[in-house]
């Protein structure tokens, strides 16, 4: 049988990547002849992990049926999540922590999922169950991988499973978890290498409210002094936007992910419908909402229904 | 939150009651509310299972969601397998060890597959790995169960850890695994609870060979003498059912789910196809195919062969 590829999902996080190696280490364990590899290249944060750990970043493969009749996955299961010919390979086995997305295959596989804040948590206790010792080096790459997808044990995805994992593989990896997260989770958000335009641009959405054209972005940083030292320049991207696109108002959503804490900085009309609707005072065009951390769920609902009401 | 119901597949087998019953119990040990129930009556096999080990057969239920938001399933997955209104209800675990058929659940889960030969082997481990220990009387059903799916161990799709499985179980439960699972296993065969009519009727198809009608039952037996020495009436209702729905040949296949052995009992024209497709010579309308259990691969195709050939 040809070596068997093990992958996570497409544009990788920490976990993508971090929980290939660590499963493809389990199976050379058991006597697999696995490889893990990425469909896509490491983003900031990973390299960072990678460096510190002084780890090779994995083989970025497009495709794999040219290579291979078998692969595994990791934190994903979806299909358009997955590698491009997936359909022309078998698949052996699933390691997951998200919903399940119509997935259907041919044969019984090995699928264990489990619903905890990182993939990286499951291969711990998959570890620990088949009495396979991690190296302190894998543990370091692990323990990585779950502060990255539980925001050091602060996302409300975390569970017990998780803390246990961290304090197990910190321990093993010898990692002060508190000061390398914070150091890691920085070097994800490095917003020194991004200029004012693209902060703004980011992930940011329009929005309609009540016929007002509202745009929203959000910047997650480790450090808010990061964002509102550069205020005066985010603000003037966020007007030439404003005129360009014709957004009435821009909202730009600067989150400590470690303190779960926002500012809130504002450029354009209907400045009192934002005070109205975060129950706050702007000054200097800015505002601070303690404990919103979701566009989603604490920003879009409540201005929502300020510009409606 | 309301009691967590958990069940196998429709037309429950051992496994799929058994399995209910293990998972139960575990999650029990977890602190869950939690209530095996089924599908459906149990059948022969798994009524002298209940019986030897005193242990009452699980409620019938037909919809879950008039009494709970939260189910787990063992020993299937596929919505057509399950429950009619499943998708009224949350899904909170699977074990399974079936191929996984367009599945899909609206968050994350438990879910946990193995290819392995019986969802009981699974749960076996993961009673291990939790360190809860199996009683007596649940490592009986658990055993049964195993013994069940893989034919005492003989059927093709057994694994090193359903056979390391056994082994345990059967030390918990101090069985004899060869002469308990003998005895097991003919009880679901009960070959003298039903008609001469009733055992070729069974599962029988209907092929078309080469412009010829042609008729292939199966039935399951651990003493092919049960089965021989009825020939004479099998051999009456075979001809009356060529005479009554015109096919040319009807071939009854007696196979020992033991010893992997069959009889091929043969009425009708074309004696000499049949001949020639196994090779063999008919005697008394009868001939031994040491090694043949499977209508589909063993006996369609070169049977098929010899009609064309």
């Amino acid at each position: 049988m040809s070596k068997v590829l093990i992958f996570g999902h497409q544009n990788p996080d920490t976990d993508a990547i971090v929980a290939a190696k660590a499963f493809a280490y389990f199976q050379s364990q058991k006597g697999v002849d696995a490889e893990a590899v990425a469909l896509g290249e490491p983003n900031m944060e990973t390299n960072f992990v990678l460096n510190h750990f002084d780890e090779p970043a994995p083989r970025v493969v497009k495709t794999v049926a040219n290579e291979t009749d078998h692969v595994m996955l990791v934190d994903h299961n979806e299909a358009q999540q997955s590698v491009a010919d997936r359909d022309q390979v078998t698949i052996d086995a699933v390691i997951d922590h998200h919903k399940i997305g119509n997935f259907e295959t041919a044969a019984p596989l090995f699928y264990r999922a489990e619903p905890v804040g990182c993939t990286s948590t499951i291969l711990t206790e998959m570890f620990n169950e088949a009495k396979i010792e991690i190296p302190a080096k894998l543990a370091g790459l692990m323990l990585s991988a779950i502060i990255s997808d539980t925001l050091l044990l602060k996302s409300p995805t975390t569970t017990d499973v998780d803390r246990e994992a961290v304090r197990e593989l910190a321990e093993i990896a010898d990692i002060d978890v508190q000061s390398y997260g914070v150091a890691m989770l920085k070097a994800g958000t490095n917003l020194a290498a991004k200029s004012d335009k693209e902060l703004i641009d980011g992930d940011a959405k329009s929005f309609d409210m009540a016929g007002k054209s509202v745009r929203i972005g959000q910047i997650n940083t480790v450090d808010l002094s990061e964002v509102i030292d550069r205020q005066a320049g985010l603000e003037k991207e966020m007007a030439a936007e404003n005129a360009a696109d014709g957004y009435d108002l821009f909202l730009t959503l600067a989150t400590n992910v470690l303190t779960s804490d926002s500012e809130l900085i504002v450029t354009g009309d209907s400045q009192d419908v934002v005070e109205k609707a975060f129950n706050v005072k702007l000054a200097n065009n800015r505002a601070s909402l303690p404990g919103v951390v979701s566009r989603k769920k604490q920003v879009v609902p409540p201005l929502t229904d300020a510009f409606e009401g």
